[in-house]
């Protein structure tokens, strides 16, 4: 059986992914890379949790921090 | 003794599964894979902890969030 | 020193069991399977925290959300 | 250097232990066995936290919701 | 680079040490034996965190619950 | 598939970072050091999370303390 | 890549060091001695969190209850 997080994040390089966060907020970017532990590199990211999304640049994020990820599908 | 989480999940894939979170949120969804730290994919996911359902699409869930699973039965 | 996860739970299988939950919660029914982590499946599975009972079926929960099993004596 | 927790419960089987636990409940029982994580199994366990003591028979704890176990000295 | 546990409690056996733990108490005894994980058994434990002091005996306590020992200095 | 926080941070040595913490802090530096815990080490560091910045010297932070970090692009 | 917390420490030894703790308070002391989980040593330890400072004496902490370490330059 293989780990999860390889076989649904491969693939979704390049594209829009949809992070919710355990800290209640969401944060959305493209996905550069990511790692087992699902730590991941989004460019472009925003925090679009309050009305007035705050522009976060290139960020580098801890993967035990995240809930879930919203992941592209192939229509998106 | 085998490990549990593969034992109880195997043969799921396709079903529809209900997640129990820790916190308190209770997601529905397509069980697509999963890998034995829980770690899963929903496909066409749900968050029904409220009147108002909310979907969610494809979603990655890191199994550390999730409190049980309510599997389907043979008759479900 | 063999772990007493499996020494406790061994002859339990087929029995009912009552969950003591971190979150304070009890649930109920009857044991499947475990494995070592306390990951375990059961069947029939009721909240029983609150005094309308509510139905879980079969559920898989995740051991690290246990605080303690009240196990089935040889009487019960 | 030894695991201090098989030094010190070793000799305690079929003692009563008093513990002291994470969420500040105090529990009181026969302690049949553990293993190197605190898990451990005892018999006539009761909740002595508040004045009316709550019996929960026979019970299999998680070691890491224990806080300290008053171990029985010799004279006890 | 030696594990900086055993060389501070090394030598601290049959003396008085004071710990102040992650919930706010202070608990005082002679340290009789401890691990590498900072669990350790301390006889004559005192509770000191109020003004009236409340005896706990001998008690094995589980070093992730510790945030800090005060050490026995040569003088003490 | 590479460790993600060393790919992410090499090549950020001797440039600032931005670090938004787990506790809602924001903690700005020169990266000098890191390893693959994400434990680092900034130079003239400062909390800025309030209006007026506290300086914090160089300091060596853990990396569990770490909810993400945005990284220097080519053009910063 | 080397471990940072050893990379960081290393030549710290018998200087004064500013702990910043998870819990939010302040200590200070001269370090003794430290490994790679950060559980460290302090000599003539002080509580600096309030206007009242509080000795400590010699303690040993626990390296996952610091949050960062100042660490002194060259010239302090």
């Amino acid at each position: 059986m293989a780990d999860e997080i390889s076989t649904a994040m491969t693939g979704c390089q390049g594209k829009t992914v949809l992070l919710r966060l355990r800290n209640s907020k969401t944060v959305q970017g493209t996905l550069i890379d990511f790692d087992i532990h699902m730590n991941l590199t989004l460019d472009n990211a925003e925090d679009i949790s309050e009305e007035n999304h705050v522009n976060l640049g290139k960020v580098l994020l801890r993967g035990d921090n995240i809930f879930a990820i919203s992941l592209p599908t192939d229509k998106s």
